[in-house]
């Protein structure tokens, strides 16, 4: 379903008195308010297929309603998410559950609805109905030469449906690894998988760029063949220019310092794209910004010093994508939830007084350095965010008007009570 | 099936002549070795009955092939792994997953392989078929009475079914918590979870213990309303008497110390029994004695000390239970190796000279302390191990035995390929 | 050095209008925005004796200059920080650190800058010169009943020199624990601190309360003897309705859910006060607020909850303490920022609405219950904070007036640049 | 103090018929006993000249008595460990706590005790009396080019007091890094270190190597310069050929699977040594196998494994050091309990059969690779490494020995109970 451009507007009518008064309150401080908003109205996240259902863990899955039964109705779903906030204008897929019938229609569809197609994703970590062989040993890693050129192919293919929707970018995750000490000789598992994705990197398009995601654990419990930013910036390095690593914020060891992470990464001119979402204990696929908004801070903080610092364009230099579950939430309102959490934070990073920080660092000055960045992360951005959205056609509140307008309901109307998306 | 005994008696002549040769040498430094292999002998393992098919993550699950596909089946695979080892001589059921239609019937067919109850548990964390209420937001913490209710019931249930096998215990493991902040109110959701477990407690039979399972996270990945072994000993404090706390040791925090929580327990009187496995990350669900083997040295020498002190029968006095997950090796297999694991560990713990441990601890002579602990682990206790199955019947390489006699190729040509187990 | 209240003045005219505005603007839409600048001015942090100094690691320690030489100057620093923020208006003293010679005339002195002595801390982790007996092997669980002896009769000691002061509770934090497994019988260790714990209660006068303090780990890395919030409320209870536990936030094993153990604390009647302070690896004693804010938020979401549901008086009926090291900052303006964060977070903790968030609860309205969290942390509440600050007398910008004011450089000239505080 | 050799030898006489059963009934089984007994006696590991004296922590430090007062008796020291055990014949020297007055003679002391000298330690994390410049806000990372080349300057006396006694490495382990968010520039941090980095590099002889030793965390408690292997690795990488990366096991977050990270840098021919120790929480600098046994086994065998595929010879081609710290235990007893659980270690990883678990592998027989692994860990291989020492001239029971010498009582008597050895 879409919502009627009026709908929108009613809606902001409602909301834009307090709106403009706290926009107003909050710039007349703020001397480069406007070209902030410009960034935020520019910063779109890429919203991945998987994530339009309700998620599961491996002790249960506890479906809503409403949900997507192809391909065409999950470009529904975002093209509302993009109506409804403007920053959600690009669709990450993911094959095989997502293969489109017809690029052309699809990629059609999808420009209809403002939606460009952000990187693709492979799967080589379960095993589909009629594969001839299985990744139940792994995929790229394997030490059966045939089933590693199996994955391969499937990459290949995933690159060709990339191409006929205008994609650019190949996101190659690996659930590859060991549960048990000796199951794996950890050289030669590397120097496979490394074999298998420069076949892949061979078939890349010129203009793409391949994401070597690293994940520390799981569904491997006791070792990962592209385990964490050192082995995958050391596959990125020896596959040649077009590789990067991907970095997921849920992929991570206890306590790893993440902004550190990106900002050596950057430096190498390795980063390639980002994965959202939040987590506590693992890889938790929460709410971007729910569990530890300050660190989500600190990663902006470093993408945005850290681009400007190489002259790279925030909005299409590096991959923005959402990676999460929604367990216990609406897939929709989350999705909502994480895209405004991300805003939030990058209007926050904006704000950072860049001049006054260097000059504190410079002077060993630790105590003004967090008070510089702590300003910035205390000041309450809300009304730039929303000022993004105003300017833009959307919704001041979009979670309000998602619920006013009853979209949920609507959506289980029409598609049923019991549907369940592809995805995990 | 069963394996005729002559070919384990073939089995064991092979090997006896080694086998004795290195029991002879063990033992000529070991006063006590005959009393150790006689506590091995009697020392049982409860194998949970879904851990007899393949397991899998949220990813996928890459089944094999002979999995039982009935409660009888499991009984039988149950029995099997007992003839082989000796030590399995117990199931532990899961409720709905084995809901045996004729008690009775189910109960002679486990004496027939010399297999008893142990504890029975429940199942709140999923929705099941049919189910009236939903458990997305929890069980027995429910804000709604009546999931609470239907919870409470379902534990109604399998106490009756536990009561026509001969169980004596019921276990209770709560996935009941929450994904985000804010989504519960975390005294009541503690108050509703208590009164809930008040309910079940009151329909214990006067010979029964309760287990209170507690766990740090997953599936919530915010909070766990049975999270650590502090919340999980309030809950069987105000209880009562019959109720305990269990102790699986994948569901801790990175790096605890959980010889130290045994210890404690057991101090307290409050210590029910364990899941064994092993982990690296999380509940990773590894076979025991994987990964962390010395710290399952150091559990079990905190637990024949402690129940040594309180008097407490080895056998009987705790639950000892499996709780694994078999996602890249054949669950038999598994359960071979995590048995022969327990009860290496086991071996080690009684080994070690007490007299000459208590004197260093009184001396503060850390440095002895530490040789006695190590003399005991980096002692070969397998020859000890291998006597007391021998002696019971058993073979002195289950491992070997199972494979020579392709007792898996049987069992997927009488129950075929694609069968699964129910189970995670 | 006192600041003389012109100065004062003078700031607080320099940035008044600036305050007023925001101040203003954000109040507008807060019904309760007087009940909360109250409730900010009523609130009071402790200063503990000994962060007044540069700390230190087992590496190194890079003293600043101007730290304070005796109790008196404690006192005076603590002085003027209460002067600049009116917040912290108390201070808690170390023993053997702190030893006041004459108490009547320190709590004299302390009167003079309107502070009070909150709870005295013991110290049996380190040796002292002469000291008869050693720490090495712990103290509270020795095996030697001589040293336990002595670790009881320095707590009497500090008890008899806090009733001089006015203070009304003693803080046992023990390091006791061992570095290798088989060092302790974990059991006897927790029974002899236990009748420790329970001779020093013994001596407690009637208003006082104890306050158990838990650690993980460190300094000793194998296991510690009150190791978690289990064992802290295990022996609180035994020990009596006088003793409580405290939380100190850098004591958790990794991913922790503090807040959940906060609530639960509380729920139990068993909370007892705070050591503030952030970290992100261990006990790393970092500027409150300066790594996990929000995290900060949600304990102080469960602190307003759990102490209204209970009727306690925010400001008495817990101890509120900042127990942090400043290794790279002037510990004075650290301070500042610690107890600013405290205040920030307290006032959104404030701001939540109750009823709304009571509502979503009981309606699992995850998303909703999520927005209503974030609301308050992400309103930007510094002006509540300054007004409070205004009103009661305080600095509008504490820190700058200060740097303005060029305190530390007075400091250093009136008592070197060589001086060392004690503490760590 | 040395002891006379017939000490050794009436102590292994007592011993030595115990010793030669147990050999002989464990080498019955094992082909190639006589390789491995080959190999074990000439491993040697370097012991640091810091670790002669007891540690300490922040909070505290117990000294023992009859510590080393100077680089002589430091040498002394591991004299004595060396004719114990015969596998501690080299040095690890710290600068400037062992400043050598003059190198020959040194270095012909050393000779005389069959004692080499290992690595070069340099420290910046320290501010020396009488500096120039203070490290407080880092060394090689620092904003200010002085104080870098103070630092690179130190680094350069180093390896001249290093060429002096022969020494052939200088591992650069930096406590570099941040406090608090905001404080470094990451990028700019590494850039100035690597700068750094590059002037120590350019000063080093042909033959000598540069080891990069990276840590987590701890004294720095946001960021740390060289943080993990991949930052170490991109150092080694930028510098040459000569520089490498030095493993500390306790230098890890949570679950790292360090066995992972050895492989891939002897893959990347960028393993350059080890820091020996063990840990349960952070940098716990604990003895030697004291916690995660299997951990150092799945070490060893990648070492050895990979050792071999690349044809590196295993005494002499990485570095072996111990890195511990000594809190409770007498220092020489420790580095005996460290030197012995090494060699162990080391003769079950050459104990694994290497062919079997290739196939294994081969075949995804996860349970044969588990079976293989652990089968050569849980063989008693003490009697191998006991006739290491008996061959080599050193005793049987080195700890028993140095109990029955009352050692420590003589060091107490020469040098007396309050010396306090130079480190941490």
């Amino acid at each position: 379903m879409q919502l009627e451009k009026y709908k929108i507007d009613q809606h902001n009518e409602v909301f834009s008195a307090a709106h403009k008064r706290k926009f107003t309150a909050l710039t007349a401080d703020l001397p480069h308010a406007e070209t902030i908003v410009k960034k935020l109205a520019d910063f779109q996240v890429a919203i991945p297929s998987w994530a339009l259902g309700t998620g599961g863990t491996r002790f249960a899955r506890f479906a809503g309603g409403g949900e997507p039964r192809s391909l065409e109705e999950k470009i529904e779903d975002i093209g509302l998410l993009h109506q409804l906030n403007r920053s959600s204008g690009a669709i990450s897929l993911h094959i095989p559950w997502d293969i489109p019938k017809n690029g052309a229609v699809i990629k059609a569809l999808a420009a209809q609805h403002g939606i460009r197609f952000d990187a693709m994703n492979s799967n080589t970590f379960q095993d589909q109905p009629g594969q001839k062989l299985s990744y139940k040993f792994g995929s790229m890693q394997h030490v059966d030469k045939a089933v590693r050129r199996q994955a391969v192919e499937h990459n290949l293919e995933v690159i060709e449906h990339g191409i006929a929707l205008g994609s650019q970018s190949l996101t190659v995750w690996l659930s590859d690894g060991s549960c048990f000490p000796g199951q794996l000789n950890f050289r030669k598992a590397f120097q496979n998988t490394l074999e298998s994705l420069q076949e892949v990197y061979a078939a890349l398009p010129a203009s793409w760029k391949m994401f070597v995601e690293y994940k520390a654990f799981e569904p491997n419990f006791y070792s990962t063949t592209v385990g964490d930013w050192g082995q995958s910036l050391l596959y990125a390095t020896k596959l040649g220019p077009k590789a990067y690593t991907l970095v997921d914020l849920g992929h991570h060891l206890p306590n790893a310092n993440i902004e550190q992470i990106v900002a050596l990464l950057l430096m190498e001119g390795k980063l390639g794209g980002f994965h959202f979402n939040d987590s506590k204990y693992g890889d938790d696929d929460l709410t971007v910004g729910s569990i530890k908004p300050y660190q989500l801070f600190l990663i902006f903080n470093e993408l945005v010093e850290g681009m400007d610092a190489r002259g790279m364009d925030h909005t299409t230099d590096l991959g923005w994508m959402i990676d999460a579950s929604h367990n216990v939430k609406d897939p929709l309102e989350d999705l909502l939830q994480s895209v405004e959490a991300i805003l939030i934070t990058y209007a926050q990073a904006l704000l950072v007084d860049r001049a006054a920080l260097q000059s504190a660092q410079q002077n060993n000055d630790v105590v003004r350095a967090q008070e510089i960045l702590q300003n910035a992360f205390r000041t309450d951005v809300r009304p730039l965010v929303a000022e993004a959205r105003l300017r833009t056609g959307g919704a001041l509140d979009p979670i309000q008007l998602f619920r006013d307008q009853q979209v949920r309901e609507q959506l289980v109307k029409q598609r049923g009570l019991k549907t369940i998306a592809t995805g995990l």
